[in-house]
């Protein structure tokens, strides 16, 4: 129930959130007004023997102290990639939704990890618009296929869901997917919600596989302005493929990441799960606290080729999408190159980006010369 | 993730759910395709040092053993009850978001109940067809004070939720609503999931306060068909209603008496959320047991209109709705009639309405002279 500010301004011609779409700025009063009912509600866990841990609120996940270990829970939307699938698939005929499943989970169980938790069970939200949707038998298996891979990936129960057909309510031919995840932070000291987080500590990024399933709404809007749409070849790519194949690469799962972390004695103090906002989810944290970048990553190709085809500036474009860092883990200088190696060994490309510093909130990407302050993001109340 | 069977044969012009546009039959092969799948995963908890809890997959509620308890965890949707509320508001300019929201959250908690759970923790999922949906402040307000209300009367914290606008997704106009709750079973001998069920138990019977969500579709259908459609007035009701608000009235929140039965001492072996199928779901244990009621409710004045105007028999109507039972706990004989009593001191009509005996598995209603057999209700592998 984040509250979102809308992108930066955009050069002229430039795509944006507003024109694609998606008007934050209309949504946030609803879920500031929802925030804050839900605040008024932690005080009921008192009647069980339990608390919230207050700081949860306004981060990725919520957490309850049960006693021996911490419970965090969450709920997380697709959002609009499926449409992509739907479209490649009447180009292709080729359907796409075992990577979609992975996405939907990892929507979940990417933000679930960022509070220290390890993910334990999945409940599927499997909205259709109608019973025909299920009809389609090859996308139906797929569904169910990719699901179950990212739960074995993951190690996580595929604890069971829901799949309504929603005529009127969700549109004909297409699905909302949603993941709903619970798990524990045990012990409790693996808790990271930036307690302890501090000038000195390092940052280090986790490479992403491309878009994962933020900004697909602007991808979307881009895709109808090509000759070719989603079938344009993407010349960035080393390996010839499509700009909608590439959009519909699934997003890395970062569960095994943050496990093997853990085993490894990596003391994470905070983590931050890149969607949306881009990177300017590194300030999320409300301490007082500098976010200095001096390491980027090489940018994905279909990234790259959204910024260069939208024209967006370097702002905009890191302000919004990921750009190559789908994950950030926040850890003591000490344990950052340790961390990053355990990360490669793990699957999953990693290094130490940057640094925290004393200092007012604020972002500093210094290879391109890019500041974002704090209140260009407003997640929480 | 249940499987569904379809409702029994209807009567010549009567009203049928595969008409009204929701037809089980497609969906269940992916249900169970997507059941034997989940089945697969429950052994990852293993490597976290867990445990599934077997005989909970196909119940209501999925449960895994974390050692000093249960944890249990679930997601459910609304369903198309929205849509009524939709309807009603551009007839009467009133908004019914408030009981929309509890009926989302009663999906949800009432079946979390069900395995023995205290419910501790909801995540709202509210997808809209777009930002403008949270245009009309009365109505946005009303869903957040309805669901701050609901998580009140249930001792429940509201952790967060997901508000995506879906345009492409989600119908313009429309809003996806579901919840998904996490809860504990403390002490874990509060586990209901009916292994200790037996010959000689009683059923309890928990009043419901009308259509609750489930038979919307019907009765959508049916509100089509009447001349004054939605407004056409409830004759048989008490006080002065129509057939729309009546139909909105929201879905009773059974957790309060959930645990109030349990601290009154009472062992309940199982427990059955009344929703789709209807009664039916009374047999929703596996065991090769007969279930035979005795004594029946009042039929709640929206129901009894819409069996009467849709012509549906008894069989059709019993097998569909709640007809004034929305839940059902199995006790000893011996706890029955306290039960009952504790249940109507917590505010909500219960009756020992009859008892589990050996033979086939079956659900007799004596006063209606109905048989229905235990092929009639298909909800597991």
């Amino acid at each position: 129930m984040a509250a979102s500010n809308s992108p930066a301004a955009h050069p002229a011609g430039a795509l944006s959130y507003g024109a694609s779409g998606v008007d934050y700025a209309r949504i946030d009063p609803l879920k500031l007004d929802a925030q804050r009912a839900a605040l008024a509600t932690g005080a009921h866990l008192d009647r069980h023997g339990f608390s919230e841990v207050a700081s949860s609120r306004g981060e990725s996940a919520y957490v309850v102290d049960v006693g021996p270990f911490y419970l965090a829970s969450i709920v997380e939307c697709l959002g609009s990639k499926a449409l992509v699938a739907d479209a490649m698939a009447a180009l292709t005929g080729k359907s796409a939704y075992a990577g979609i499943a992975q996405d939907t989970i990892a929507m979940a169980v990417n933000d679930l990890v960022t509070v220290g938790a390890t993910p334990l069970v999945v409940q599927a939200y499997w909205a259709a618009g109608g019973s025909d949707w299920f009809n389609d038998a090859e996308r139906a298996e797929a569904l169910v296929a990719g699901w179950k891979r990212a739960c074995d990936q993951c190690g996580i129960s595929w604890g069971g869901g829901e799949t309504p057909a929603l005529a009127g309510i969700v549109e004909g031919g297409r699905i909302d997917l949603a993941a709903a995840c619970t798990g524990i932070v045990s012990p409790k000291t693996r808790l990271s919600l930036g307690d302890h987080l501090a000038p000195g500590d390092a940052i280090v990024l986790l490479a992403s596989s491309g878009i994962h399933a933020n900004g697909l709404s602007l991808a979307r809007q881009l895709a109808e302005r090509l000759p070719r749409g989603y079938l344009t070849p993407l010349t960035e790519s080393a390996v010839p493929t499509s700009f909608g194949a590439a959009l519909l690469e699934p997003t890395v799962l970062y569960p095994p990441i943050t496990e093997a972390l853990y085993r490894a004695g990596i003391r994470v103090r905070y983590a931050v799960n890149i969607t949306g906002h881009g990177w300017r989810k590194l300030m999320r944290h409300p301490a007082e606290l500098t976010y200095r970048i001096r390491q980027l990553p090489d940018v994905p190709a279909v990234l790259a080729f959204i910024q260069n085809e939208a024209r967006l500036d370097a702002r905009t474009a890191y302000g919004t999408f990921n750009m190559g860092a789908g994950f950030a883990v926040f850890v003591p200088a000490e344990d950052a190159e340790r961390a990053a190696a355990v990360a490669r060994k793990a699957g999953v490309d990693a290094w130490v980006a940057g640094s925290v510093e004393a200092g007012p909130r604020r972002l500093v990407i210094e290879p391109l010369d890019l500041e974002y302050g704090g209140d260009e993001l407003g997640v929480r109340l």
